[in-house]
């Protein structure tokens, strides 16, 4: 048996969400198993970094699975890219350590998330962006982010994987960066709680349309209360770009076979 | 009477092409002449600068139609908005002079074909480009590209409008420029025939790859036979980005309302 690993990019409109959670719904996970088996002959559970939502998209979700698969290790990804489904593709694949966990052993996820500030909507950006119509300002929001930065309780923006588990997570950066017509909000922390993103994405809008003050959210922060989170922005603006591990497993990821 | 103009924009993905074929096909302009119907209470034909194929995107084709609908001019794009499905949208809208037309009065379409060159495809980038694996030469390209810049007769490359008419067109530029693990080919001309920038695509990379040498383009193009034309792209990686109109036409679509 070995573990395998990959690195994955998918366009999240058409599934709901990585995980399986009800029959005959089309989940990453789901389809990934389904090809895996396909090719191998042999059913694998496939285990995600980062659990996205429905309609979320990833360039650089991490998965690992175990099989006794006698594909070439060089060739994992190109297998699966033959069969994979267009809006489900393999970037980078190959073995790793026995010991390996895709999750447990993430140190850092990053998410972009993409506001389109203007009048129109884009038929070609639609399944990317969430419109905003009111002119946005960049820098209160940025102003209001600074406050989420650090090692906080962030009961408020979010869900923990299980009732009572723990809402502490570690914010690295959240960095806002205007990009033609669009606002580009780069989050990259330890680990999110579910909506965590897509709730500071839509409370910094609500201060970047001047309904609130920046130094309002650190009153947000600090009341740990989910209902005083002002909004959750819709999941399309949504992308999981990055997954980083350790010194060690990272060279164990991306240092043998590419 | 009023004619009316819209800068429009579209995912061609799930259109069959620009203009109304057969019955129960969706297209760009079925699509508009419902909603203008719809909102105005009477059918308006509408006209549109260019053809594109089913799977050609648009991010800035013209159109007009004439109509009675009492909208102001500046509400035009936003009650269009309103109804207009998310995959096709206006960008500007307004009331043009009597004489104008989408088509006959355009002195310059661009369009950007866009090529994936890796050997990964991509999830969130199928929709919009070719991918080709083999890596590309973009100088030997942009060399045979050279051959194709001014008035020819192009009866290689693509079918007139009708039978028997002029094959002749003045193209512009051809510039092909590296982004990322792209490369952007950018065609700007007086009009096109039908299928000529894929055709002009599908020629360039078989150059690119090596198959050809830059020169036989010359040759190519000099045969006016389209059986000698190599290859034609797929129509996933085209945008027609922009339709320019004489100074004073310019000045009539986007110097009132904007």
């Amino acid at each position: 048996v070995r573990r395998f690993r990959l690195v994955i990019e998918y366009d999240g409109t058409d599934f709901a969400g990585f995980q399986i959670q009800n029959q005959g719904e089309r989940t990453i996970q789901g389809v990934l198993e389904e090809t895996i088996e396909r090719l191998s002959g042999q059913f694998s559970r496939v285990h995600g970094a980062g659990r996205t939502d429905a309609g979320v998209h990833a360039t650089g979700q991490v998965v690992h699975f175990d099989s006794t698969w006698q594909v070439p290790a060089e060739k994992v990804a190109v297998a699966l890219n033959a069969v994979l489904p267009i809006d489900l593709t393999v970037r980078t694949g190959g073995v790793a350590e026995a010991t390996f966990h895709a999750r447990h052993d993430a140190i850092r996820r990053t998410y972009v998330y993409t506001i389109l500030n203007r009048e129109m909507p884009s038929a070609l950006r639609g399944r990317y962006v969430w419109q905003v119509h009111p002119p946005l300002s960049r820098e209160r929001m940025q102003s209001a982010a600074n406050h989420l930065i650090g090692t906080h309780d962030f009961a408020t923006f979010g869900l923990p994987d299980a009732p009572g588990k723990s809402t502490v997570r570690r914010m690295d950066a959240i960095e806002i960066t205007p990009q033609a017509d669009c606002l580009r909000i780069r989050v990259a922390g330890s680990a999110f709680l579910k909506h965590q993103v897509r709730a500071f994405v839509g409370t910094l809008v609500e201060v970047g349309r001047g309904k609130l003050p920046p130094d309002a959210v650190k009153t947000i922060l600090e009341s740990k209360d989910r209902t005083q989170c002002p909004k959750v922005a819709p999941p399309q603006g949504l992308c999981l770009v990055k997954v980083e591990y350790s010194e060690k497993r990272n060279e164990d990821l991306f240092g043998k076979t590419e």
